[in-house]
């Protein structure tokens, strides 16, 4: 396997809109490279790509403070949200977003009640399978 | 070296019971594949596992929100424990959890004070050595 | 290319001086085994990388409670605060501090801005392609 090919492995735990702007940014240069990516989205991160809520305000990390958190709001407008980021990750290259299977339990979900952004439904165990290389990055 | 055997090197540096129990199920999953696995402990998650305390209520992240908080409390009963799912992933595979000597400065704590999940203390250059190939994960 | 020399990409998005200081003692031991280490500062953590605000108090993760915070506060004094711990791996190894070219954008600031600490200002594409190997640790 050639080394430029190696995919980036992404689980996304955190749900707040700034650390899913990183993980949106971090996926698109990954795409753009012609890198695999798959993202495996757990907790509250699941909970953000529910159906409808995409666009809804999540918060941003408590040390943004009132003004940091203003920044996250302001530059989520357009073209530049985290979702819309994702799409175009996932034109540009090979970009799977899967939901962990146990997270949708915890919150009691069915792939109906999630956005089209998601591809599936997997457990731990084939989402490590697809990381037997590269690196696994933990947002 | 085969690429399956190349470790999982997880840092817990966080403290709330989500997101021990994401990389419990991490580390859970890794070893299932026959993947060594190196934990180490820093900060808020090292206090976690200290003797006695492992099973208290840690919390969860902020996002999480008090409706959030009470689903992961929920989901912590029984077999699930991430301590539980730790316990699980030794048993299967190749597990060591490491608690940071740095850390455990920081605490003024000795070895007789953490969980027996935890097989010893070593220093951020040990576990660098271990982490040579294969993911860095940071929790 | 030789496994010991795969670099490591190290995404510093948290501005609380208990992960920077996490991050820093994680650089500090990939350089002392002669490993280049590439640090990208984002969001919170670039804001911490402002000139003159290094030295500042950024706070704890929450869970730190207000005892956990009075001992990170403690342990930064003198030459084991983070900034001191970055200034060594630079000293000792191939230590590259990027700021990332849209935080740059989302806080409005130039390089005169930061600390000299930081090298340069790099996009994602730049960051990522220097990570084709080795890990990528987001904290």
């Amino acid at each position: 396997m050639n080394e430029q090919e190696s995919p980036l492995s992404l689980i996304l735990f955190s749900g707040t809109d700034d650390r899913l702007g990183a993980a949106a940014i971090l996926a698109t240069g990954a795409a753009a490279m012609g890198r695999p990516v798959n993202v495996f989205l757990q907790y509250w991160a699941l909970d953000a790509f529910r159906r409808g809520k995409v666009n809804a305000w999540h918060g941003a990390a408590p040390e943004a403070g009132p003004s940091g958190a203003v920044l996250v709001r302001t530059s989520l407008a357009g073209p530049r949200h985290w979702s819309e980021l994702f799409r175009q990750a996932k034109d540009i290259g090979d970009v799977k977003i899967h939901a962990c299977a146990l997270s949708m339990e915890l919150f009691d979900i069915t792939h109906e009640d999630l956005d089209p952004l998601v591809d599936d439904i997997e457990g731990v165990a084939a989402f490590m399978s697809d990381a037997t290389t590269g690196p696994i990055t933990f947002i």
